[in-house]
């Protein structure tokens, strides 16, 4: 009998995170049945729960991975981007950050950060990978002199997310966001360093 | 038979608003029943709709006299420091921007915002009133010349509400608010004129 290749093994669960995501995002944490994941997934509920113990594992594992591909777009490009991405193609593309269905995750996370203290914890410590990335950027900005040095690099990264955080919350409510751009642009300038003129 | 005052009639109407404030917060706009209503008004259903004309129009008039105080705040201090008295006094205090319960209709308004279009158009000329007094606010200061200039007032009215947006989100989600008082401050001094020095 061959073994399954560890190739073969990620795939899978590509399939699995890919096809879940677009469900979560879809019908929410509770709405996203079983019988739901499997359709959006074109896997059997035993493939399914092969690769992940359960729902909640699945769903913290693709809040994980979401976080694991923004924090690469931070690292090349700054939380910024991340925002300019969201705003400019919801839909998300090749090596941007991920958008609408990101976006979803990101909601329901939100919704279960208030309603559910264990899932808080749960939550922390890899919310914790977004925001390591955004200071370490930050910290090569300020080593290059692109930052301005007049106030801690942790409170530039605490800023940076607040504006993010407020983002995700405005197109969430449908809010009008075409006049978002010249606002990003200001929250950029606001890091950066002030070359007196 | 004595007419009923236009006094008495005010204080009731604001009896009634201070009482159910606290149960929307509390229990959300599903979970604030007729019956919660009246506890927590200490008045009958009766009484409670002959103010209102439904749980949906008390609902409303609750998000208005919260951006009506708000924009009082706004008027006098600026956006700014409603977010540092929902930071430094979540329980809300007099003469302060509404704090926690506040907090609490806000949240509910994001919420339905995100899933109910009617509402969505109900909601959107209420919320136009924090907006103007935000952008009156910054007109003044930009006459008086505390504002930068090389921003239009638009801009840094989105910007700030934008922020305002993401500081509710964070409280919502219960993370730690102790060190975003720096982060305010930088907020504050990016509408601010640069003085070159």
């Amino acid at each position: 009998m061959p073994r399954v290749s560890s190739d073969h093994l990620q795939a899978r669960r590509r399939q699995i995170l890919d096809g879940s995501r677009a469900c979560f995002a879809r019908h929410g944490y509770e709405g996203a049945t079983v019988r739901r994941l499997e359709e959006a997934t074109g896997l059997s509920r035993g493939a399914i729960f092969h690769h992940f113990k359960d729902k909640e594992s699945l769903f913290l594992a693709l809040a994980e991975d979401d976080a694991e591909r923004m924090a690469d777009v931070v690292a090349q490009q700054g939380l910024v981007q991340v925002m300019r991405d969201l705003l400019s193609d919801p839909q998300g593309r090749e090596g941007a950050a991920p958008g609408a269905d990101w976006l979803g995750t990101r909601l329901e996370v939100s919704r279960r950060l208030r309603t559910d203290a264990e899932f808080r914890s749960r939550w922390a410590q890899r919310s914790e990978q977004l925001t390591a990335a955004t200071r370490e950027r930050l910290k090569r900005q300020h080593r290059s002199g692109n930052l301005r040095d007049d106030v801690d690099v942790d409170v530039l990264t605490s800023y940076l997310e607040l504006v993010l955080e407020g983002l995700v919350s405005h197109l969430a409510m449908g809010l009008p966001a075409d006049d978002l751009d010249p606002v990003l642009d200001l929250v950029e300038e606001s890091v950066r360093r002030h070359r007196s003129g």
